[in-house]
């Protein structure tokens, strides 16, 4: 099943320089942060996000160098952060980033005019 | 003084959807997202983004609920992670967001067209 995680998360957020982040804003998007803030997970991210068809199974991606418990462990935050989906497809769970989650989390890294 | 911590990290990472990420660029890249992945911080970082001039000093923006030390606590990081330089100017210290980590963190967050 693909979890429309995107729907809650997607419209979050100005550009970081346009205003001052409301304390919601913060909580919503600090935790989209949080999720890329560990080497292991932005490895996993990385090498789902450039698979072959945007999209990965926890066997494509286990060469991080930890075990696959602790592989699934990361899948699993990045998923609560809404920064991946996932479907099971017979014995495989595969991956998915989510476009517009990437995109929201761009946006808020752009330089609004008025600050620069 | 202004610290040239840019130099350090600006250059780094091509996009999440590129390529897997090398442990040294997740590395690198881990530590700029995990500053932002706090939302007390996140809230100062866009205090500091989003004030007149782009550059704030504590007194500026010491209205998000914690106390002065913790403030200071956080805007550390947040220099130490290379997002934002910092000048004293008199009594005051001035802190600037640094736009060249910025846009190397968006451009982390770009869209490979090969991957979509």
């Amino acid at each position: 099943m693909i979890e429309p995680a995107s729907d809650a998360v997607a419209p979050c957020c100005p550009p970081l320089t346009e205003r001052p982040f409301t304390a919601d804003e913060a909580e919503t998007a600090a935790r989209m942060f949080k999720a890329l803030g560990d080497p292991v997970r932005l490895r996993l991210f990385s090498a789902v996000a450039s698979h072959e068809g945007g999209e990965a199974c926890v066997c494509d991606i286990s060469d991080v160098g930890v075990s696959q418990p602790t592989v699934s462990h990361h899948l699993k935050k990045l998923k609560e952060a809404g920064l991946l989906t996932s479907e099971r497809r017979g014995t495989w769970v595969y991956y998915r980033v989510e476009p517009s989650v990437l995109a929201a989390m761009g946006k808020l890294l752009t330089i609004a005019p008025a600050a620069v």
